[in-house]
């Protein structure tokens, strides 16, 4: 009993095996500290869930051993579900400046604000608990302020390097903690967790100011306006666009609500530095010639509601895209997004405009370590354990190969899943049981009212549409009283279907029949037959299968 | 009214401005050339949709002057909808040996290979029509047997290159016929049409044979099964995937229906060399020792019900994967696959299989003309009058680019859409006017039975469900005597809306009570009531809008 109270667990909760949703909790003694709290978006086949938020019993039925949510960067699937799971779970919160400056607007739209405490820290701070003690390390990643988590316990420490790259050359001047990873390195790490994003890629990622060389070089050419859609969080990319803009005298707008906020966030806290008088409101930017203007704004994903679709549809209410206009996609489209990012370019090529994107101009660099760059990560930290995280299994399988390859045991390494206890020792990593974990659906103002019963009723309806049959039938004799009544949603065009229609009442007026002269009064084989003998019917006419619902109305 | 009709039109009813469903007009005085006749896989928001195909109104109008549909190559998106148009327009198909094996074993499937007249010809064939000659002309693409076309007019030719790339060392030893396109271009082509699919690519795509070094090296490596994944119609790289075999003396079996057909159309036809006693059936690879096997298979677009998807679930009836095996992924993700075929890979791994795809190794070259070869092709043609073809807007738009850089005339190319009726004179071309053109939708037996209602209505169930009202009312007084009853599909866990089904039936009960006070016995008015509150009422309580349909009985 005592042996068992002295191992470290680590229980990740979600973002493995997927992408999105990052959490885990890392549990010693009484302590227990969850790092992240992310979203996913939703899959295709998830019809209508608007986000995915993970699955915390573990954490609701230990509530007291919650120290607090440790944030390593402001990226929604590292914080999107930190105003869900509050509501259940109110712990402190730790994160660096930006990142908790972007959670606090998060929590305002929630009404979250005045009862969650948020606890700023800075890199290299430390954080006592009862027996663990937690430590943020520099790196660098798409969005500033990121910083990897190492937890100090008796056994070892732990390190959880959250999503980082290498850049020598970040845009802030500050190159991640080499010296801190080393130091842990050289005393002893019991267990490395990794960004595994990038793992299938060879080579280094490219620096963020290379896209500062690209933008200065597009600036320069453009004639008329140039509108640049990019991800909001990045604000090192924000601050090159304000940069090449500043330096060819050009007026800076800001477009969209996500992108509105977070400039807003990053200039007040200092992480976005704009000269005095570069920016004018979007409602201005028609009092200044068009070669004089730069927009930012959001849509590099082609997100149907964002600003950037919304010019391409012409349903931008400030600004119509015009012939001259120079646009820059500084993204590359999230796996599932390359179509709707397609359709986006093609309509802003139609209205004249130049675009510009990933497949013609170096306008985006990855905020994920290519293998180079996670085999430096691995040489500095040497872990004696390794998890490879954040990605999906093929991913994670790869990074385990990478680290083998570097020289680690391959009993060392784990390929986990979410909701693994992974039990670590001085000694041993071993899995030991699972904990619930899972994702809860989000839709509208439900959290978790939509399951997989509702999806599969959403898919089934979303193929082949619906078929309603009322009859109102006499109680006591069972004696069809008014219809049947048949009315389809989402099946067939009803002008060509009336024969189809006419012969399905036949039917359901057969099966009835055939119901009273068997004395058969139960509703539920009344329906079902019914139903067999509509979905055979409608089968052979037409090789589709519309979701049957009968319904009997008693007088 | 005679100047008119010395002019060509070229009438592209579909291809433009999409991926798929390629097919175009050409006509001169008494006829009309088709273009290949190809389908279009449905795109994610046209849901239960099975395939899409042209408009072809227009040559239905004309089909006293439609002479046949001249086949470029094998594809689905250039032959696929021939099942559907030749059902209303029986007129010759013209192709190579290849293309019509495949399409012989289509029209077998749909009964219509003893009433359609399949007409095979070969590179440098002439076909004479009443005022125009139609000549095929040897490519390379990713499927054997590929042509280019050539409509030679009194008033000059019109040269359509097809799908098509450059491959200097192509596995049949066949090489596009460099000096026909160059005598062609020597002569005077009028206008060409080109494919701008890889138009965003520089450099040029590797030749096929660079996949087949691939192979070699992998296969000798590998010490379990070898499964390789590709499209089926990719005979020069099933011959790849054969030698490779046979040189390790390896045996080899084909598993999924598409490849199994192909297969061996593509050895009786002479396309496909194996050595006899090389290939076994499926059913026996049991009988042979793991390290003796090659597995051709199906689904490297990670299709659900394919045969590599199959074995990667573990539903495959005949190959269980085990570790050990090797899967090669010989295929490039199709934009919107990338999903399927990433979660197809993930499966293949868990199983412990070793996965080996596009990004680890070159184990895959596209079929299309990057930037280099394009200029390689206009330079050899020099057309007076450039259509780009094949493409979405963004793809024709750099094509006609990279055409003007060559020293094109910015005024002699146009971008076109389907359904643009381009007139060519000796000294002009124009735009003059359109005809009907568009996309079917094919879904089961029915064919243009679902339309943009329906689509829109399966579009609305697939996000928030459906609610069904039914009330049964008293003719006379329109005193409700049943109901209401409310059944709702894929809008709510049952179970957890009860309070929310109770509500919302007294509101039901309201509106009637209302209707009857005010005297309202129109049922279009009652419903959309009902509908109205209902709305209200559920947006309120959940943010989601489920269809609403009220049905009324009366008795």
């Amino acid at each position: 009993m005592k042996r068992e109270k002295l191992k470290v667990k680590i229980i990740p909760l979600g973002g493995l095996n997927e992408i999105g949703k990052n959490i885990t909790a890392i549990e010693y003694k009484e302590d227990i500290v969850v790092i992240d709290c992310g979203l996913k978006f939703p899959e295709e086949d998830m019809f209508g869930i608007d986000i995915v938020i993970p699955d915390v019993s573990y954490l609701l039925k230990n509530k007291d051993k919650v120290r607090g949510i440790f944030l390593t960067h402001g990226h929604e699937d590292h914080i999107g579900a930190l105003p869900y799971i509050l509501k259940q779970l109110n712990v402190p919160v730790y994160g660096t400046k930006l990142t908790l400056g972007i959670v606090e607007t998060k929590l305002k739209e929630h009404g979250l604000l005045s009862t969650t405490e948020l606890i700023r820290v800075k890199p290299r701070d430390v954080i006592k608990l009862q027996s663990v003690s937690v430590e943020f390390i520099k790196t660098n990643h798409s969005i500033a302020d990121s910083v990897a988590i190492a937890i100090h316990t008796p056994m070892g420490a732990v390190l959880h390097t959250g999503d980082f790259k290498v850049d020598y050359t970040p845009i802030d001047g500050e190159v991640m903690d080499f010296a801190r990873f080393a130091e842990l390195g050289r005393k002893g790490v019991l267990c490395m967790m990794a960004d595994s994003t990038n793992v299938e890629r060879a080579g280094y990622t490219m620096s963020e100011r290379t896209v500062g060389a690209s933008f200065l070089n597009i600036f320069g050419k453009a004639k008329g306006r140039i509108i640049v859609a990019t991800f909001a969080s990045n604000i090192h990319r924000i601050q090159q666009i304000v940069l090449a803009a500043e330096s060819l005298g050009r007026k800076i707008a800001v477009s969209g609500r996500s992108m509105e906020n977070i400039v807003q966030v990053a200039i007040e806290l200092g992480y976005l530095t704009v000269e005095k008088d570069s920016m004018v409101g979007i409602d201005n930017i028609n009092k200044y010639p068009n070669d004089q203007i730069v927009v930012i704004t959001t849509g590099s994903q082609g997100e149907p509601m964002s600003a950037l679709a919304r010019m391409a549809a012409s349903e931008h209410r400030k600004l119509s895209i015009v012939e001259g206009d120079t646009i820059i996609i500084s993204a590359t489209p999230i796996p599932g997004n390359e179509k709707t990012v397609s359709k986006v370019i093609n309509q802003l090529f139609k209205k004249g405009a130049e675009v510009i994107y990933e497949s013609l101009a170096a306008v985006h660099v990855s905020g994920h370590a290519c293998q180079e760059e996670l085999k430096l990560m691995h040489s500095l930290v040497k872990p004696k354990y390794f998890i490879p995280v954040h990605g999906e299994y093929r991913h994670l399988k790869q990074h385990s190969e990478l680290a083998i390859k570097l020289g680690l045991p391959e009993q060392n390494t784990v390929i986990v899943d979410n909701g693994d206890i992974i039990e670590l020792s001085r000694d041993a990593i071993r899995k030991n049981g699972t904990v619930q974990s899972g994702q809860i659906f989000v839709d509208g103002l439900g959290v978790g009212d939509v399951g997989n019963i509702v999806l599969r009723d959403r898919k089934h309806l979303s193929q082949d549409g619906i078929l309603t049959v009322v009859v109102t039938i006499e109680k006591e004799t069972g004696t069809l009283v008014a219809g049947p009544d048949i009315i389809s949603r989402g099946f067939v065009y009803v002008r060509e279907s009336e024969d189809l229609m006419v012969e399905a009442r036949e039917i359901v007026k057969s099966v009835l029949l055939d119901c009273e002269e068997k004395n058969i009064t139960d509703w539920a084989t009344m329906k079902s037959s019914m139903r067999d003998q509509l979905r055979m019917y409608l089968y052979e006419k037409t090789k589709r299968k519309p979701m049957i619902l009968p319904i009997i109305m008693e007088i």
